[in-house]
């Protein structure tokens, strides 16, 4: 628990950088990396990520907190948050039926190469129930269908409430409504394909087929009140041509959302990522 | 001239490669290359195309395309094109300020990696005449405003007509009416920016930076009476961050709209690509 | 079983396509896809991969590659093999430690997208038993050192000979000799790391960090007796930069190598693949 | 004249990024962006590049750098430069007979894409002149032979000293020796093909064609005593398959090359590049 990590943001203006650094270097850290962005060159919004290195973080996290924010984030009217980078975040995963996204997940986070702890698999479907609790998740079955939404939504806000830090759906077909959004008190990270051009509708593998088009992906975004509109965190495309059929530009389009996914969700565990309107600064 | 290509496509039933090899067997031809494609597994749309080697075809060509619709065309109810390889297309290139995908197919197509006739440049800007004319090309300035839209199209089409196998928009930015593109009798090509997911109207770099995107790309299309609807040609992307602004975005799209459009101008003149509905088959 | 494969290799001359198509025609085959290769214009090596449809192809198989032996083959001195689609090719395994490249075929398998039958997975190291049993695959644990690699490679034989269409390297870290090669009677595909510029010899992940390269890769390939450098059937890369350590590359290069390598395995399976000396066709 | 650029290195130790953020504070800049790296998280080497707006810098720069010396740089004993954003840096290309790199180069200047001054390109042979010139650049023709190495590199050396903050080897095939990298007192970047594995000696296209690679690339990277080894700037590869004959490679090599080239200057020109051993760290 010696490892540090400090995300601010503020109106820019000089001096931050500066008053940051002096704080972390009088607390007895050392700086391990440092990203900074700012949006505009003047009258811009600034934001900052800096990792650290402080002997007996774990017991002195909350006073460092209580001081950075009586000295520094007071002065510059900041926003932060200062996490230690060993405790694993909390997180639960949505999903349906379809098993690719959540599989990579829960194998990623096995092998260590995401650092987080999975408290828990929701699915409108009990198809994934053996595959996922045979990764020692547990796993929830709750039915959910347009008659009964309201009563579903309850049901899963009750099962997250206090216990996650982030919810990702991973290839969850059910609509998301803001009462939920409200209610769930963590970020959640959604996944789907993207064409370019766009398809609207169903089918749009079918669709993107009838157009020729060379290119299909996906891209990951938090879930704002527009479902599919939130901010982007990470895309990436794969090549195909006229030869793949529908199914296999299905098959294709799963091999870069478990990749997209896994990378975006990578990105967000390691506090990475900082929101600024409907954009996103991945450190 | 003994290198030859020929086209075909028709409805889809036993024995159409066994008929086109005979006959180009019986002619003398040897087969160098030959791509086909169905549309489906039954009851679809079959695209084949042959590149033969035939001494003395330029001799002989109007001879064998008679022969060829008299004998495997006609009874397979087939469309079919015989082209001879080393014969360049003639082209004309329309443009208006900018610069980059002009001068990337002159530089192309005097490096002997794109085999054509350039036969015109035609821009409503006089701004790009020197550069044009430093490649021997011909450069006509057609001015061209809302006002005067039918009058400018009557002007370019008299420059046009029977002079050009193919039109390149290579950043033409005025509305093609379909008029126009009834009274040119040639395939046109078009690039334009692509983006996923698709940001519609103006300033679209602008747009996709404020969304966050990760990737931006271009797409090359023949153009329809539906402007940026046409079957695709080509796409690529590039990968951009939060750190690049708007005109570092337009920098890399035009990196990527040059090399997108290079490659679908070349497919073109090699008869590789075969439209089917809004679809293309590029062997 | 109605669908065949029908792969030819011969030197090149005028009439082949028309000879395999009148052949085929002539049994009641509908020709669905063509592919074809010729490695020169003149007194090159010409290689077909033809997939047809023919009613009741698994109680004629026999009878229509001796009459193809007989007729079309003999006439034009060529290699070939006729295979049915739908009867999946038999795959065994082999892997040490390392679990990403034998998980994702086996979860690639499960899911459809990989159609073998893999009848066994071989290691010299027990680690990963219950991870492959979960997939209802035999394990063999066959161990493997300096001092008893003939006896153990005697041993693995036994397990494959008579029972493998295919073998697949998804990170064995022994060596294999001639004598395996020649006994095992099936093809081998291997997959390792590659990064431009190479870095021999242990660590190169660790070379390739201190030198600085942007890009790593892998490349799968088939097994010749010099190890690393049969024909290549793919490869692919991905971007990193200073801020990955060593085993960030690691990772990286694990997905990657999992990637390239079900594709590499997907398109043998599918009869895909040619080799051209140290070359591959892949159609 | 308002913007600078702060590149240092020194050993890593608490109090770095607070010591230069309050040197720039207390002299009235503002940071505008800021990243540093730590080659290891103990006794490792860090690097910071800071941009900063600092109105009248050009009248005060002299002065900053002392100020900058006597204080920050003597205390933590750190190598440091301190540029001005808007002085374009005084570039030297040197190319034999293939102009894609040059002409890419040149028009990326003209266009405003790449903040540079070129100052004269240089060749061994006399058959770019036209091109050059036609830019408004001086072509000075230097004919190098393995004879008279020692007198053209003299030549090419009064040339460049004292004139250039850069040497662009631009597909310059003459070898460099290491009196010449002693003299020219400027960085020089190269550009060279690149191959998973790599092909050493004569024709490597050739050769790669022969393996059946599925990925040819290029690499930029500054040159060292050891020609093709220095540190890697920049790396990309682009997809072949077989049905590319070997000129076709060296076309789409060329595409690599150029693109490669061009981001490696461009990034080199903003001061992004710092040198650790043989890596880079790309800011």
């Amino acid at each position: 628990g010696d490892h540090g990590r400090l995300l601010i943001h503020c109106a820019d203006r000089p001096g931050i950088v500066s008053a940051i650094g002096t704080f972390l270097a009088g607390a007895g850290a050392n700086i391990v990396t440092l990203d900074q962005f700012s949006t505009a060159e003047g009258g811009g919004t600034f934001f900052q990520r800096t990792e650290f290195h402080l002997p007996g973080l774990t017991a002195t996290r909350e006073e460092l907190e209580r001081s950075f924010a009586a000295t520094v984030a007071d002065e510059f009217d900041m926003q932060f948050t200062l996490t230690e980078a060993r405790k694993p975040k909390r997180v639960a995963i949505m999903v349906s039926k379809t098993d690719h996204c959540v599989l990579d997940l829960l194998w990623r986070n096995r092998r260590g190469e995401l650092d987080m702890n999975v408290v828990m698999v929701i699915s409108n479907h009990p198809d994934l129930a053996t595959d996922v609790r045979s990764f020692g998740v547990p796993f929830f079955h709750v039915p959910a269908t347009r008659d009964n939404r309201a009563e579903a939504e309850a049901r899963i806000l009750d099962l997250l409430r206090g216990n996650v830090d982030l919810v990702v759906l991973a290839r969850y077909m059910q609509i998301i409504t803001p009462t939920f959004l409200e209610g769930v008190g963590a970020p959640l990270i959604n996944i789907h394909h993207s064409f370019l051009p766009a398809f609207i509708g169903a089918g749009p593998y079918a669709k993107a087929r009838e157009r020729g088009v060379k290119l299909i992906g996906a891209t990951a975004h938090y879930v704002t009140a527009d479902l599919d509109e939130g901010p982007i965190i990470e895309q990436d495309v794969v090549r195909v041509d006229h030869r793949q059929d529908t199914p296999d530009l299905v098959r294709m389009g799963a091999d870069v959302e478990r990749a997209v996914l896994s990378r975006a969700v990578r990105w967000h565990l390691e506090d990475r990522v900082a929101v600024h309107g409907n954009t996103t600064i991945v450190f």
